[in-house]
């Protein structure tokens, strides 16, 4: 689903309200609602990609751009010291919910193994 | 620790073992020795990056290769239909082992949430 239907094109777009810790031209990052950890961030691009699957080999830029993102975040987020855990979920026996590409940076506690 | 104290950098090297399932000219990926799924691959730069934490701004093409090459590494690993998790280990708290930055792949099972 995408435009009107998925709610993180919603949010990119301000039609749905979120907790934004970061917003640029492609990309925005907001805090989950159902938090896994002290530091729960989400991290989506503005363009509708389905899923870590749904990205094509042209979008490399947008891929390395995500990355750094979530690095930097992590950084303005107070977690580069201690440590933080990304994680991306592709389909459904990753639980994946929103069919929009997006990170999960988790951080402020320590994380155990295996991740789920 | 970089070089030869590196166990990543000395697969990449072929100076240790480890069963590859990708090789380019930027980055490897093998087998996880401990996996934690019926699929756990390893997806590591050939460079020596000490964490995600640990990439520049500069490493935004690098940073995007890696990101498609797990995906890729997901479907010819039959993992894209059923879905993957990919996770990244920043730092202490979030159990990195090895001080050279590496995605896991993780797939063949149902995953469950919170992420370690």
């Amino acid at each position: 689903m995408s435009g009107s239907g998925c709610i993180f094109c919603r949010i990119s777009e301000g039609e749905l309200p979120a907790e934004m810790v970061h917003e640029d031209a492609e990309l925005v990052a907001f805090r989950d609602l159902n938090p896994q950890a002290p530091v729960h961030v989400l991290v989506v691009p503005r363009r509708h990609v389905s899923s870590l699957d749904g990205l094509d080999d042209a979008d490399e830029s947008l891929a390395g751009r995500l990355l750094l993102a979530v690095r930097s975040i992590a950084r303005s987020e107070g977690l580069a010291d201690d440590g933080f855990r990304v994680v991306v979920n592709s389909g459904e026996w990753a639980g994946q919910t929103v069919d929009h590409l997006h990170f999960h940076l988790l951080g402020g506690r320590r994380l155990t193994w295996p991740p789920g």
